[in-house]
């Protein structure tokens, strides 16, 4: 088949307090961390009317995780899970996932609020978020039942990166 | 920068009812249209407990779009929004992103409900859908505010194929 690669680009840099895979928050949500997402200037136009909408999805890649393993052992969780049932980052495409509040948009630069992505992580792409076509209900949450402490939020530990990992399995 | 291309690559195929772009619904949420998932079997055990979670998010690329337009308007307007304000499928990376309901699991096939994108899509990853991370309160949706009919959905149109689309700027 021609289409089982394909090349991604970077379109612009995420800048966020987070300069070491161990100061990483899980999620984003839980906090209100400000980062600022630097799109390159010849996407600029493409941010037209994004500043009516209060939320976006950011999709950019896991640019420091390095190979990916099919069950790993979360953060939340002391057994290991099939990596498509974890939000962890060594995956077949390292694709990051993040929903973030606008705060302003300003040329081509967005102050954002509710990053957990590592600093200068490369940006792929961005949605309005929009609840009616990206939110469920009755929703099971499988092993992170229990798990997610909302109030504390999680800090990420170091179980992402290699050393600790390989060590694990 | 060494990190500016990104190589993606297939990691299994989704199967849809929708052949052609005409018969695509806009989004998945409001149809419970079935698909199958089928991974790539080297993928499966990465599997692993994703039946107990009723939601996945599914990432994936639009193989049938080519090109992108910073400017589009979009199915549920009639004026132009900047391509990062809208869900079309011609962006700089096309990316797309549905929320669908997990059926069932059986070793590499998953059967889901909502799916909205083409038959034979290649599949980029799968995440867990999590409201805790994934959901927001207080949204403001910008200009798609008044145009989203839940009841009825909204079946695609020929705009985003390449001929309407070049014809309209």
């Amino acid at each position: 088949m021609t289409d089982d690669l394909v090349t991604m680009k970077r379109i612009g840099t995420l800048k966020t307090p987070f300069k070491k895979k161990e100061d990483m928050p899980i999620q984003g949500g839980f906090f209100a961390t400000e980062g600022r997402l630097i799109l390159d200037e010849k996407y600029s136009k493409g941010l037209k009317d994004l500043d009516e909408f209060s939320h976006a999805i950011l999709i950019y890649t896991f640019h420091r995780s390095e190979g990916y393993k099919l069950e790993v052992r979360p953060f939340l969780d002391d057994i290991s899970h099939g990596v498509f049932s974890t939000r962890a980052p060594k995956r077949p495409n390292p694709i990051g996932l993040t929903i973030v509040r606008i705060v302003s948009i300003k040329g081509n630069t967005i102050v954002l609020e509710g990053v957990d992505m590592l600093d200068d992580t490369p940006l792929l792409d961005i949605k309005p978020y929009v609840p009616q076509f990206d939110a469920r209900d009755d929703v099971k949450i499988g092993w992170l039942k229990g798990k997610i402490d909302t109030k504390n939020g999680h800090v990420s530990d170091d179980r992402f990166s290699m050393s600790s990992e390989t060590s694990k399995k």
